[in-house]
This record gives C-alpha cells, sequence and structure tokens, in this order.
C-alpha cells in the first residue's frame, strides 16, 4: 500500500474542506454572525492540519491506485472529513461536546440527518448554514462515490453500474473520475439552483431556500427549523420538496442522460421504474391508512403520506408530520422503508433499490431452480444478465447491512436505548436517513443518546455512506497483510 | 403429478391423526375428563374424513415419488393435520371458536407454542393433554421432515445433510424414510421417557411430567399452567427443562451417533459448537445484564438468563420470568434470538444455525475476494466444501425469511396491531417459538389479535415450520405447469 500517497491525498482532502469553511465565514464577515471566531479557530486548524500532511507528504507519487489503495483513501477519507467538519461546531461551544460535534458533522457528511440539536433554531444563522453545507458536500461525494469509483473497487454489486461507464484501464482509478465528477456536478448544481429558486418564488426567505437545498439534493434532511418542513406549512413547498426529493432518489447518471435529450430514459431504467412505482403504493397504502384515523380529508392524508414516504425512502429524513402518531401499518412502512432505500447511484442511502430487486429476482431463480433443478437460469436487469459475481456481491451486502444492523442495535440497547429507539436509531443511522423512532422520532432528536451511544451511530452513519464493505474490510485482517 | 396418490398418503395421514385421538379418549374414558363428548366427535369426523379420502384413492398406487410431490404431501399434509387436528378444540366449544381452534391446532402441530388460551388451567386436562400431545406429534413429524424429506427435496440448503444419509435412489424418496424415521423416534421416545421420569421425581405430578416431556422435546413450549415453567419455581425443574431443551434444539442424527457410543460427535459438529457456545455467551451477556437490574442474587440472574435465553433460541418458548421487564439488551438478545433458531435437524425452528453459520463465512468471502479478487476459494463446514447451489440455496432461504417476515409484519400492523406486539408476533411464530413482544409476551397471549391475524399468523408458523420453501413454491405458478 501506498501509505505516503494515502496521507497526501487526505491532506489534499482536509485542505479543501478546510477552503469550503469559506461560506460560513463570509457569512458571517457579512452578517456580523456570531460563528465568525468558531470558524475562524476552524479554518485554520483545518487548513494548517492539511497542509501539514500535505507538506509531509508533498514527494509521494503514484501512477495508479489499487482496489485496496481507493478502498482506504474513501474510508480514511470521510473520517478525516467528518473530524474537521464538526471543528466549527465544536469551537462555537454548547450544545456542540466533541461527540455532538463529531455526530452532527457525520450525520452531515453522511448526508443523515440526524441531529443532537433539542433546539435547532437557537444555533447563529452562519453555523446552520455550514450543517447544510456539508450535506451539499457530502451528496457532491456521494455520487461520484458511487458512480465513478465504487464501481471499479468491486463493493457490494456497484460493480452493475461499472458497465456504463466503460473504463479504459480497470482498476486504475484516476483517469475517468474527474471527467465524470464534472458532468454529475453540474446536474447536482444545476437542480440545487432550480430549487433555491422555487422555494424562494414559494415564500421562503433566500437563506431557508438555500439552506433547504443545500440538504434536498444530497438526501440530507437537515432544516433550519425546529418543525423540519413543517415550519413553512405550505402546500406549494411541500410540492417543490417532494419532487427533489425524487430527483435527488434517482441515479444522477439517468439526470445526465435526459439532460442530454433522452426522456424515456427515467422509465426504461428498471431501478427507476421500481422506485416510482414503489413511492407511489406506498404513498397511497400510507394515504388510505391515515385517511380518517389521522386527517379527515383525504386531499390532506395524501399529502402528508407523499411527503413522509418519500422522505423516508429517498433517506432525506425531513418531517411534515409525527408519524409516530400515524396507525401502526404507516409506522411499519415507514420503517421497513429506511431498509429499502433510494436508487444506487443517486445521493440517498439504505440498501438501495437495486439490491431488492435483484433479491427478488435471485429468490425466485432459487424456487424456479427447485422445480427445475437441471434448468439454467440467468438473473436480468433491463434485459441484461448480471454477472454471478455480481450477485454474490449483492446478497453479501444485504446479508452485512442485516447483521450489521443487529449488532449495532443490540450494542445500543446494551447503552440503555429502549426496545423501539434502539431499533429506529439504528435503522435510520445506517440507512442515512435522520429521525427514527421512539426517543429519536421525527419530532425528537439524538441528544438523549448516551454517550458511546453517538459514538457507535456516527460509525453506523459512516458505514451505510460507504457501502459497508469499504469501512468493513478495514477491520478484516487480511487487508493489512502484504 | 400424481395427485391421487399424493391424496390418499394425506388420506393417511389423517387416518393416523384421527388414530392418535384415542389417547386424550382414552384419558377421558378413565378420569371422567368432560373433553369425551369432543373427542369422540372430533375422532369420528378426522377418522371418518381420512377414510374416505384414502378409499375414493385407494387404487393410486406410485412407485416413486418426485420433488414436486413430495413437496406437495409435505405441505398440505401439514395443512390437513392442522385443520383436523383442530376438531377436539373446535368441538369443545368457548373459548374456541373455529379460527381460534385452528390457531391453537396449528400452534400445536408446527410446534410454535404461541396460544389463545387467556386461563390454560381452566381447560379440561384431556383437552389440555390433547394440546401438549400435538405438539410431541409434531415434533415427530419435524425430525423426519428435516433430516429424511428435505435433503432430498433441495429445501433451503438442507441438502448439507444429504451427504450424511446416504441413499441408494437419489430423488426417490420412500426406500429410505421410514428406517430413518424409525431410528429417530427410538431416540426421540427415550428422550421423552427421561424428562418424563426426571420431572416426576422432581415432585412433578406424572400428568404436569408427561404435558411438559411431550412439549419440551418437540421446542414446543405450551404448558399446563397459566405461569408456564414458572409454575413450579423449582430450580431442579428449570434445570431439567433447560437440559432437554438444549438436547431438543441439536441435530438429532447426532443424538443418534451419541447413542452408537460416540461421545465426541457434539463437539466435533460445528453447528452444535456453535449453538453450545452461543447459548453460554448469550446466557452470560444477559446474566450480567439483569444482575442488579432485576434480580439482586448471581445465582437467580444467571438461573433465569439460562432459562430464557434457551427457551428461546431452541424456540421452545416456555417462561419462567416476564423478559419484558428486562432491561433492553435482553429483550434485543431474545428479539434477534428469535431469527437465529437452534439447529438444523433438531425439532426447532428459526433460521437455524447452519444457514447463520454459512451466512458468516459467504461474506467473510466476498471480503476476502475483495482484498484477493483473482483467488478462488470456497465455503467450508466442519472440513467439507459447501457445493454453490447450497450456498445460493440458504442465501435464497434467509432473503425469503426476511422478506416473508417483513410482509407478515406489515400484514399484522395493518390490521391495526401495534408496531412492536407487530414484529413480536410474526417473529415467533415465523420462527415456531411462541410468545413474542408487546401485547404477545411471554405473560400474555394471542387472544386479542384480531380475526385475521390469527389466520395470517397461523401461515406464518406453517410457513416457518416448512422451511419457508416448501409452503412458498406452492404460489409459484411454475409449480403448477406440467
Amino acid at each position: 500500500m501506498h501509505w505516503r500517497y494515502i496521507l497526501k491525498t487526505i491532506g489534499v482532502l482536509i485542505l479543501f474542506i478546510g477552503g469550503t469553511m469559506a461560506l460560513p465565514l463570509g457569512f458571517a464577515l457579512f452578517t456580523n454572525d456570531p460563528c465568525l471566531l468558531p470558524t475562524i479557530k476552524a479554518m485554520g486548524t483545518t487548513l494548517g492540519g492539511g497542509a501539514i500532511l500535505a507538506a509531509i507528504f508533498r514527494h509521494a507519487r503514484s501512477e495508479t491506485i489499487n482496489q485496496r489503495e481507493g478502498m482506504a483513501i474513501v474510508a480514511v477519507g470521510w473520517m478525516a472529513i467528518g473530524l474537521f467538519g464538526a471543528l466549527p461546531f465544536y469551537f462555537s461551544g454548547a450544545p456542540f461536546s466533541f461527540e455532538n460535534a463529531i455526530f452532527e458533522s457525520v450525520s452531515g457528511f453522511t448526508t443523515t440527518g440526524s441531529t443532537i440539536l433539542t433546539d435547532i433554531e437557537a444555533l447563529s444563522r452562519g453555523m446552520l448554514l455550514w450543517r447544510s453545507f456539508i450535506q451539499w458536500l457530502g451528496g457532491m461525494g456521494i455520487i461520484v462515490l458511487s458512480i465513478a469509483i465504487l464501481p471499479f473497487l468491486g463493493v457490494g454489486g456497484m460493480q452493475l453500474y461499472k458497465a456504463e461507464v466503460p473504463s479504459p484501464v480497470p482498476d486504475k482509478l484516476k483517469p475517468r473520475i474527474r471527467e465524470t465528477a464534472v458532468i454529475l456536478w453540474k446536474v447536482y448544481a444545476v437542480f440545487t439552483i432550480a430549487e433555491v429558486l422555487l422555494l424562494f418564488l414559494g415564500g421562503m426567505s433566500l437563506y431557508d431556500a438555500l439552506n433547504h437545498a443545500f440538504t434536498t439534493l444530497p438526501t440530507g434532511g437537515f432544516s433550519t427549523r425546529n418543525a423540519s418542513v413543517a415550519h413553512f406549512n405550505s402546500v406549494y413547498i411541500d410540492a417543490v420538496i417532494i419532487f427533489f426529493m425524487l430527483l435527488a432518489g434517482i441515479n444522477f447518471s439517468l439526470h445526465y442522460q435526459l439532460l442530454k435529450g433522452r426522456p424515456l430514459t427515467f422509465w426504461k431504467d428498471s431501478e427507476c421504474r421500481f422506485f416510482l412505482v414503489m413511492c407511489m403504493v406506498l404513498t397511497l397504502a400510507v394515504g388510505v391508512n391515515i385517511y380518517r384515523t389521522v386527517y379527515p380529508e383525504a386531499g390532506q392524508a395524501l399529502r402528508y403520506a407523499a411527503f413522509q414516504v418519500i422522505s423516508i425512502v429517498t433517506t432525506t429524513g425531513y418531517a411534515t408530520a409525527d408519524y409516530e402518531l400515524w396507525p401502526p401499518m404507516s409506522q411499519i412502512i415507514l420503517f421497513f422503508c429506511m431498509f429499502v432505500g433510494a436508487s444506487a447511484g443517486s445521493t440517498g442511502g439504505g440498501m438501495k433499490c437495486v439490491r431488492i430487486i435483484l433479491c427478488f429476482k435471485y429468490c425466485y431463480k432459487e424456487l424456479f431452480s427447485m422445480i427445475h433443478p437441471r434448468a439454467v437460469t440467468h438473473i436480468k436487469i433491463g434485459g441484461k444478465t448480471v454477472p454471478d459475481d455480481v450477485v454474490r456481491s449483492v446478497l453479501g451486502f444485504l446479508a452485512l447491512y442485516m447483521a450489521l444492523f443487529a449488532l449495532g442495535t443490540l450494542l445500543l440497547a446494551g447503552l440503555g436505548v429502549d426496545f423501539v429507539t434502539a431499533l429506529g436509531a439504528v435503522a435510520a443511522t445506517i440507512g442515512n436517513i435522520g429521525p427514527g423512532f421512539g426517543m429519536v422520532g421525527p419530532v425528537e432528536n439524538y441528544s438523549q443518546i448516551p454517550y458511546w451511544g453517538k459514538w457507535l451511530l456516527s460509525w453506523c452513519m459512516l458505514l451505510g455512506r460507504l457501502e459497508i464493505y469499504t469501512l468493513i474490510i478495514l477491520v478484516v485482517p487480511e487487508f493489512w497483510r502484504k
């Protein structure tokens, strides 16, 4: 392993994060925001830390990056970002103890949206801007990670997308990343600007519009308001956010195709079709379930059902209603949605629709082969045969996901967190959703989680965000052998 | 499909069940039990029904049974047994409405142990004996099913055990079943007699001893007492039952080896080792967790922890404590134990240890192959390579299990059952445990579950008991095509 090169790359990444702190810094300077001093301290520390690392290893060169090095950069890089991104929070003092600052920062960069803040509106506007901005940055990272990096690292079936972005140099990452990244970021930026405008036209202040666009597109879900999106209580704003959450939950390479003038791409893609149909069916199911039991009008029921289902299934995590007061079926649907998640290649988390589809097809194939033991069948997605190693990789991913969910829940319950909260909090963090159930429901927050529980959940967020494999592989002894 | 032959077999099976009603009948005659009349009615109907079916198809002959016919016999047979076994309950009147009688009967024959009885002790002793006896009969069925039938049907990785019972005629079931069955039933009977004696020596009445032995060995868990085993409040009785629950949770072919004088078989078998170590580790974890928080003395904590962990992990379902009052970690451990279950080839339910082991090894292999993409590795259990199709079958089983668990929970919640109860009830029935969480906790029962919920959970019990595949395959259209 070229550790020197890896550390140099991490150093550059830290420098970049330090640079992005110019946004809250500028905001603080112009609006005389109290976050000025903490931001200066944080930016100084971050730039300094990054510069030292990059300087020490400035001579490290590597023409190619292999799989292992790629994974190490991704995993260590995301940890470093979480750490340094926490500094503005930490330096701003209460309620940000060290673990709270780390939790909030990791929740931001992994676009989870879980918060330890009991009173969001008490935070300075500059600090809230940083909080939203790190989700937006996290979203940028994820798009590139899931479309341009993970497929080449062979992570959890993401190889499915390898074919879509043909690489001239297999197993060598560097050449393609930059150009793919730039294309996808353009799409991301266009959507963000569009959402800011539409929200602003709907009566949001420019500041709120910017913050919410920053946290919708990465399916993050941090809001500037204690009541989340419910604060604005506007059908128009709900509709705009629903629309952009859906966009954010779709594979970004499809958006790119669309912008290139191929409008049918969405419906041709089986994962996207599954995702959209699922959103529709579950919205109807929840809508029928909450009509009359919670909301007297059908239109109301449908509005809140659509918002909440799409918020959870895209793993955004905004709330316009306290779904814990809804009937059991709606709660169970939302709970299971936390596992399903959005499309691969989107900014959403969870297991991803494509893996669920593959798993269903796999089960059907197994049943079929019991009836016809000698028949040779292949699993196809979108008309193309899925290679066996991808299927294996996906099943391994699902098993690891469930096993780590179980382990996380067990450990959190071991810290004294109750049954429902433990299940809900781990599902909501490993799936990068945000709010869970019980003590961490949509109108509550993670402040009451015990000290070690916050660390545990921070790891869950990272695990989910890095598609399990990339992080868990670091604890396999084989990884460290020469 | 030789439907005529299948129906004839089912007819004979029903006749057999009718015959077994001689036990409660004899008991009623000798003790003047009020169950006499309902039992006569039920026995008459059952023998009549079985005789008609067997007579109509008496000329049906089949030298060989193929896979599909085997599965149809198993699935339809178990349904028929559940139906006719319910008659004594149904004819005895309240609280046994039709759905309650079916629920109790299916819960018995699948050795689940969930009950709709709010006051068990109010039932006549003859009826309670039938209730225990059907679990014992169910256990006999399962041993043969899992060791002598399913391996040849290629169900959910049970092929693993094919090698252990070499068959001269592959895919032809009849020849071997009888001799394997007789051997295993001897073991089962010996254990039952031993437990009756040991319980009787511990101060239980012969009646209670017989009933509890009838429901321990099949990991059933029906008790004759409202407070379950807690009623006897005896360390000795707890210890005896723990011992036999452990035996019942181990592959019965290992017991056979043991009785043939090979005492090391247990430790040589990797599944058995995993099972015993898991029981020990979880007992310790729960013991430490409930020490001081619930029980002031360490010995007490260990006693109740051991009983409850082993009761749940072997999927028996007896209770000596209300584990819903225990700290969250203990509850979460017991909840996850419901999924793990006992060994394959035992009378226990759940996913089975061997599948969990295989799944872990599979995940490790996937991680390994990410590090060494070109290395060819095989999964081994007990030193032997597991064929790829068995691994695939096991993963398909686990995925189907989780998917059906999710679907069941969703449907039950749709009937208005709360979040925790829905999760707990479906986990406890599909895993054939008995008591769950929430409304169906260890000191409560299934009487409050809505009408359709009882039907749903009866299907869950059958699904779990028939290793998912055998039942679910009936809804695959391909199964019915020629």
